[in-house]
């Protein structure tokens, strides 16, 4: 509560509410993804953080910056074992690169500044700060200065000659690009590689963010599936991994090997992670003297507007024909998404985000966060209605911040997903109770209604065009809207 | 997916969907303290799991009986560290009384069983099992025999005798009663107790599960307010303690100690909450040669009908006005439900359940829960608006189920305990973002379409009339509604 009352004592600080903590860190995952500075979440105790920890737990993955400040008992309560005492950094450590509790108020400040510094590491990491409440409301006597973030990993000469090394040797080259190789410049840097060498580029299956689009090199993206992914990989002799790990399997399955890397490939690391990812990418362009620049001249070319059924084809061309240049997508529509990724290959430039830890209920608060960030850049939020329901809060969020997000609903009334991975699994004539356990059906859920209930305006579409036409209608339209496409 | 297969090549298990981890868990709790024995839930992988913590945290504080089982990866897959990956046993930790990781097949039966087991150790308490994929596609050879829970701890004569001398003393005595002292068997036992011996009933703040109404005996509840709580403990020159820890203060205040029982007090355990505090009572009965039984003569009283404008008092007593026989009373109405818990004093026989640990999201969920655990009693969830938000997605789960909850949602557009907390911190005006932090409106949440959305029908109330009128008319109709109160 003193740090609740001290936030009107500031400039510079914006409070958003969201009405479940799960949309506070999914909206903090996305707006560190798009303004590349941490945002900090205010939680309450261990199940507050806990209900935060799923989207957390993406962001993680994400490598975004964000600040988690936690609010504790007073430290002499703690040892009362009062009803919401918990072990709270046993909750915090899966999630959280670095975590601090705070034992007196006079190291409030620094620690703060330290849980910043912390968060902005590049790229990004999540940063817990626990603060007790007597803490908050003892004298903290003096500001902290603020810290610099540790800067990215320098380029590592031996790793871009090694990398030189194999496109030159004329093998099968696949440059394999994740995290920060996905932005702007370190694809600009992958085309002009491409250019001269004509090495593949692959992208991670799941990227936190990447920039595409009419301009923008294309990109294989790795398959979901193992098998569809080792398909892919088997045509190449040497992958550079740039940003990314060595690919593994979403999940194990009897039969597949977790490394998705073919045994007879050799994987040269360019650039981990955490290392200036963009820099050792221009570094290996000059290394193998490639072009200055690449220019693509194909331009813009979107789908036609599809007409009649809905389905994952016509959804996906609705959204790449409708969408405004510079559009953020938040793709969590699950089995319906997949179309609408080649759909938009040269669609006006533009921003995907995707699911990055599995963690379900990321779309909706993650769009939220996205659009907090870009306020002049509409924000689509791809969406299956199962995954939607985990954190549908986000749709308030949205109404009383007045967010530019155009919610895209795919109500098959399933968790499709899991209806695919029961027959993944071998179980061709599901039971009962297994069908029952992946339908979303019976009630259906009115996503129409629930949009309304938190004030969201909504529409409900049934065919291609009106899709195309409620697309088109909430792109001018400032504020938030809910598209329910009934699949 | 193979353990959701399964479900159906056995009989006995009911399979009931949630859509958020969190109503899993909470129904799990109120499932276990209504038929004391251990719902399972399943879960999916670290973040599936950390959706359902924070009720089980509530859970854990009920000492409730639930068994967890989380889905993880291939044991061989882990170390691949692939998106879902994450440290579970840390995660669980915090909630869970006892944790088992399986690692093979073949040890999973026998696991399963000690799991239950240990769920039903008396009164009962949250116990996690994690089960690899492969360990549940791998074949387990043979079944496991079910083995038998632990048993309460025995009464303790020294403790009874000690007890006993406390109150032939003829001090000022209270008996402190909580967790299975407030079941049936135990409040029979301490009325005798009290008609004897003139010793104070109080029950804890937050009780897991409260026999009460007509034929019950009255106690007063342990307030809130640390100062309230201390200046109704003053009078009492001992306290008795029976199934309930040292009662401290739910926050730590300034100038408020975390101990609520003032020092010159003496405090007698007489049973442990894990004790059979039933039993601990009645051999004291026994020992101070209370009556045999005690009748309460005074029969049932429900308040007058109330008229005119909607208020924590006449919702309170509208309720109590209504209520049928043998209803279960979820209170998770947070500011607005206290007047209840008075006017209901001599209601028809009913059960309270209350929010255990503070971790807000409870009350929907629980009341789903314990609606599954007793098909034939009605369930009034009597719910705060922002607490509600935390878990909505439970009344889907009524729906689908059709269960007879009827929601009683207290629509004051504010998180007021925070606005009440505020105040107490010393902050008279809070500034812009702390009024805007702690408020629902802007837009104000329309509860009959969310609960419309989700397939349960709804009506709005301004009056205390028209509350009752729909109560009644709820209590007639079989399966779920909500009743939206404008406050």
């Amino acid at each position: 509560m003193p740090l609740v009352a001290a936030l009107d004592s500031v400039d510079g600080l914006r409070a958003i509410l969201g009405l479940f903590e799960g949309v506070c860190t999914g909206a903090a995952d996305g707006y560190g993804r798009m303004a590349e500075k941490p945002a900090l979440t205010l939680l309450h105790l261990g199940p507050g953080f806990a209900n935060g920890i799923a989207n957390l737990h993406n962001a993680r993955r994400a490598r975004s910056p964000i600040v988690n400040v936690i609010g504790d008992h007073a430290t002499w309560h703690v040892g009362a074992d009062a009803p919401l005492t918990s072990d709270i950094v046993s909750l915090a450590r899966p999630v959280s690169g670095w975590i601090r509790s705070v034992q007196k108020s006079t190291s409030l400040a620094g620690a703060t500044a330290e849980a910043i510094a912390a968060a902005g590491r590049a790229p990004g990491q999540v940063a817990t700060l626990i603060v007790p409440s007597d803490c908050q409301w003892d004298s903290a006597e003096r500001y902290a200065e603020p810290i610099a973030p540790a800067r990215p990993s320098m380029v590592r000469s031996d790793a871009v000659k090694h990398a030189a090394e194999s496109i030159r040797k004329g093998n099968r080259v696949a440059l394999f690009l994740g995290g920060t190789a996905l932005r702007a410049r370190g694809l600009k840097a992958a085309a002009r590689i491409a250019a001269k060498s004509e090495c593949h580029l692959i992208c991670e299956t799941f990227p936190a963010r990447l920039e595409r689009g009419a301009g923008m090199p294309a990109l294989d993206r790795l398959p979901y599936f193992p098998e569809q992914a080792i398909e892919m990989l088997q045509g190449f002799d040497t992958v550079i991994l740039a940003g990314a790990k060595k690919p593994v399997a979403f999940f194990g399955y009897p039969n597949f090997p977790s490394e998705l890397l073919p045994k007879h490939l050799e994987a040269a690391i360019l650039a981990e992670p955490t290392d200036d990812v963009a820099a050792a990418l221009e570094a290996l362009a000059i290394e193998i003297a490639a072009p200055v620049s690449v220019s693509n001249s194909a331009g813009i070319s979107r789908p036609e507007r599809p007409i009649g059924k809905l389905n994952a084809m016509t959804a996906g061309a609705a959204i790449a024909a409708t969408m405004p240049e510079g559009a953020i997508v938040m793709d969590e529509a699950a089995t319906t998404g997949l179309p609408f990724f080649a759909a938009s290959i040269a669609a006006p430039p533009h921003t995907y985000l995707s699911l990055t830890g599995g963690a379900i209920g990321q779309g909706l608060p993650c769009a939220t966060g996205a659009a907090v960030a870009c306020p002049y850049r509409r924000v689509i939020a791809y969406q299956a209605d199962g995954s939607a329901m985990y954190t549908l809060q986000a749709l308030w969020t949205q109404a009383r911040e007045s967010l530019n997000v155009t919610t895209v609903l795919c109500n098959n009334r399933s968790y499709r997903i899991l209806q695919v991975e029961l027959a993944r699994a071998g179980v061709a004539e599901p039971g009962r109770k297994a069908r029952s356990l992946t339908s979303l059906a019976n009630p259906g859920l009115e996503w129409t209604a629930l949009a309304n209930g938190m004030g969201v305006p909504a529409a409900r579409v049934e065919t291609a065009e009106e899709l195309t036409r409620e697309l088109e209608r909430s792109f001018a339209t400032p504020g938030p809207s809910l598209i329910e496409m009934i699949l």
